[in-house]
């Protein structure tokens, strides 16, 4: 394990598309959805343990949240949780915690804390580190197999001055994810040739027949030097923000700071503000049992499902004349359905849905319409 | 208010049809159905107290729910709870209030208990009372109306040898209920023609058309002198093993007896075994919003319903796409339904059930099965 690799783990997100089982208090990545005592960002969290020195590893979140992520991750100290107050997406996420891992790896190098207004050179070596950024909200099955690739892609980043995605074997003509198309070769590091939004389905068939495309994991390595060079050129308002209180990060200024500036930066995802302009970046072919866990869908997709199609989630049911259910309950509880076909139907925390799978983009409606009346008690 | 009127009111069924609202362990007759903070047993004993003098108020229910009723009635002295040993439908229930009240009668009359093989002259006008008996588990909508019925209904009984039944103004051809078919007449006191049971729909149209057939309400008003001569002459067999304990009611005799006796009671209904085969039959015509709450569609026939058809009972629901459902969950819980029609969706401690309402006769499965996974937890 390198000493100088740091770990930015991103868990603002609140995670509406799986209403009500996640919450506004208390969204996704902070639920045990499998029912195996663990959350999917404890999880994430774990996954990085063997490879990443803990005191190395950031959670950015939402301020609201910082309690949740200290009570799910108890050895985390208090100053490795970047709290956001306010959603930005991920550029400015992401650029925040690269001004904090330059202040750590300043005091690592020399035993002080930044000055103000300090002239240091940056692109000297010694200063540099390996960073990798993750979703703190996706489902990863094949530990060791993640790890593994995890562990070629931080060599490769240490040793050449790239960006780094991680892209995943396709298994099927999903549309709702982005695709990567990489140049043709025999490695599993290749050059990234284009970023493509979601495509349509028809697309979506020929991408994964063509064997050129890669689903887009948000999944990136690189180093300090890169990242901090492509952020300057491509997204040069927000690189200016947050140079001007580098010095702050890791004192007791930083708090004060970021609740100022944060809220003045665009919103901009990293992929849009650097990853598609950016001079060079490759990415790194895997296949550890991905999802985003995006929707009731892609979780159904990913479940046991019993003879007849039907997947119950940490409750149990018993099917009638029902198939293509996915049910989650609860632990504990019971379900009996019966004429049912292709429906989801969830229940948490004094909420329960009923709505055909092939209608959740629905959900937005519930939740906003649930916001309304409860007072913020259902949503 | 007669201090010789007397009131037996039924309360030993499980109603597994409400499951799993309805459960084994807190049947319907013990539920807040409608949210309004009384159950339908304390709203049986609450129409009554103007009526009959409190200590003259007996419930006759199974001994597994008699810390329920005194819990929910706690007015209610434990002798006033008569405990069946096992379920024997209706004829050998009010056999055993007859009896209990004949001891109560004699005690009240003569200021002392009955003796073993006491000779007394039942037929003494003196030793006569007047006797309601009344389900635990129907809904009444207009209380003051059923009074008056009820009071019209006792001045004749105590003035009539003879049965009377409450028959109940059909407003639909109903095929859940049994009908009684009355004797032409000009007052809303008639002699009955025959009982019928629960009919097919064609036949319960004719019914409801010819204007000479009520619902049988199962609400009966007699005199303690009828009462027991009909039992006598219709079910001796009961009627003797009644007589032979009769004197040991009100003493610390009378669990011990019936514990033993009424298990070997056959298990047969006061409508087929004295009401069909007796001499004189009166049925007091009656409306005042009545249901016996027997299914999840005559409940959801008798709520109020929002302009899709939808009722949800005391929770809040949002129906998108969706008619003719009947949501009940917990207090205080929100639903958001989407692409349902004419579904029931019930959830109550622990259990969720969705069931097309025109298969609610599906439920006696799901009990079953459930029962065979909970370990008795879930019905």
């Amino acid at each position: 394990m390198k000493q100088n690799n740091y770990c930015v783990i991103m868990a603002g997100g609140i995670g509406s598309r799986f209403w009500p089982f996640s919450r506004n208090k208390r969204p996704k990545q902070f639920l045990d959805f499998f029912g195996t005592g663990k959350s999917l960002i404890q999880m994430t969290v774990d996954r990085f343990r063997p490879i990443v020195p803990m005191d190395h590893i950031l959670i950015v979140t939402n301020v609201i949240y910082k309690n949740l992520v200290l009570e799910q991750i108890p050895d985390l100290k208090e100053s490795q949780i970047l709290c956001e107050p306010a959603r930005r997406n991920t550029a400015p996420c992401i650029a925040y915690a690269v001004a904090h891992i330059k202040a750590m790896v300043f005091e690592q190098v020399t035993g002080r804390k930044m000055q103000e207004n300090e002239d240091v050179d940056w692109d000297d070596d010694k200063m540099n580190a390996n960073i990798i950024v993750a979703p703190s909200d996706h489902l990863i099955l094949q530990e060791s197999a993640f790890q593994q690739v995890i562990k070629k892609g931080l060599r490769f980043i240490a040793e050449h001055d790239t960006l780094l995605t991680l892209g995943m074997k396709p298994t099927r003509p999903e549309t709702g994810y982005g695709y990567i198309q990489m140049m043709p070769g025999d490695d599993s590091l290749r050059k990234v040739k284009t970023f493509t939004e979601k495509p349509n389905l028809e697309l979506a068939q020929v991408f994964v027949q063509s064997g050129e495309f890669l689903w887009n994991s948000g999944i990136f390595l690189w180093n300090l030097r890169t990242i901090r060079h492509e952020i300057k050129k491509n997204l040069p308002d927000i690189a200016n923000k947050f140079l001007a209180g580098e010095w702050m990060m890791g004192t007791d200024k930083e708090e004060e700071f970021i609740q100022g500036m944060f809220p003045t930066c665009p919103n901009i995802s990293i992929d849009y503000g650097v990853m598609e302009k950016a001079e060079s970046v490759h990415v790194l072919i895997a296949d550890f049992g991905w999802s985003d866990l995006g929707t009731w869908g892609s979780l159904y997709d990913l479940s046991e499902k019993d003879e007849k199609q039907n997947v119950a989630l940490k409750c149990q049911a018993h099917f009638y004349e029902s198939t293509g259910n996915i049910v989650a309950l609860p632990e504990g509880q019971l379900a009996a359905i019966r004429g049912l076909k292709d429906y989801i139907v969830a229940e948490s925390d004094g909420v329960l849905m009923i709505c055909p799978k092939s209608e959740e983009q629905q959900i937005r409606q519930f939740v906003a319409d649930a916001e309304v009346q409860g007072d913020g008690k259902y949503n």
